[in-house]
């Protein structure tokens, strides 16, 4: 059966795939499931029949016959779970890569979030400047254990995992930041990340809803 | 074989087992699995030993055998998929359990962390009682959502999960706030939570590492 995602009808990073259906998107490719895209507007969003199925009002969902999933962390989880491909066979190297799954989104990600949203929330509050380098010294104190961590290894723990999935599109979030271009081995792994064919083909994918057709 | 988790040796909390190990004993009691647990000091948590169980210097780990865990979210996760009773048989029930585990620690729970980190790191800051209205309403938001899903449900999907676990611990972090009171329906739900035996064994163990013994 093939799965339908949600995704933004129009883009807050005009295709940039930062938006996180493309975490999405990218795990699918990977295990090779076609799949239907609904796209919604930021109204829609909000309204009942979106938040019957994400109670947070977001995107990405995913809907499968009779299962609705949301949270990229868990959708993501869901197509490793059932195809091959994202997650080791063996069982303590699966336990390991959905351990990296989870500290991407709840140790790395959160301080990245907050150094991310303050200029939509706060860029206008007299403490703005002053407040910028003590988020971006905690998204440092994680990036600092996470470059230890990789060291020169190509992924987090041995082969390419869902793992690896999730935590490049986290760091892809320090765009612009500058930050990320102090760890030369974060930057370097980012990299590897993008150079997947399946990820290619999910940024296209995402980045065709936001291109104009010839035809248009 | 009896798995081992680190915990603090002090308590930041004074034993209201805030700290994260205490959701790690809650699952292994839910299970009726026992386990050992190792005292680190803040010191030994930032040195190369524990650096190598856990990347980013915190509690809890978990060890069992050739096994090394980090991450509550992961650690409950791998204690459910290797014990019945927290994760449902079915598997579009246990899909949306998952859902929930990472909708509580991706989505629910870092705005709770800021929140609650904001006077350890800003509260000499002139900006401090001006922020904190920002960082509260953005804990409202995602309590507004929750909320409304529950509605008068005993748990968020069918019956108790690692789901339900793991939020009602999140919502803890709430406590002297006075936030979560503004809601009903999720103090009764963090309350049904704390009633359980499991939930009480693992308070009182985790508590009794900081209470004196009548011996000592």
């Amino acid at each position: 059966m093939i799965p339908t995602i949600t995704a933004f009808e129009q883009s807050p990073d005009r295709g940039q795939g930062l938006a996180r259906d493309m975490r999405v998107r990218w795990a699918l490719e990977e295990v090779g499931q076609p799949y239907d895209v609904r796209l919604v507007s930021f109204t829609e969003m909000k309204e009942p029949a979106h938040r019957a199925l994400h109670p947070f009002g977001q995107i990405p969902t995913y809907e499968e016959g009779d299962l609705a999933l949301f949270e990229t962390g868990a959708i993501v989880f869901h197509i490793a779970d059932s195809h091959a491909g994202l997650l080791p066979d063996d069982a303590n190297a699966r336990a390991r890569a959905i351990t990296w799954m989870f500290a991407a989104l709840n140790t790395v990600e959160p301080p990245i979030v907050e150094l991310e949203q303050a200029p939509y929330a706060e860029r206008d509050k007299p403490w703005y400047e002053e407040r910028l380098p003590i988020m971006e010294d905690r998204v440092r104190g994680r990036l600092d254990d996470l470059s230890k961590r990789l060291g020169d290894a190509d992924w987090l723990d041995g082969a390419f995992s869902a793992s690896d999935l999730m935590m490049v599109m986290v760091l892809r979030r320090l765009e612009g930041s500058g930050i990320l271009e102090e760890y030369p081995n974060l930057c370097a792994y980012v990299s590897r990340g993008q150079a997947r064919p399946a990820y290619i083909r999910a940024f296209e994918a995402q980045l065709a809803v936001f291109t104009p057709t010839s035809a248009g």
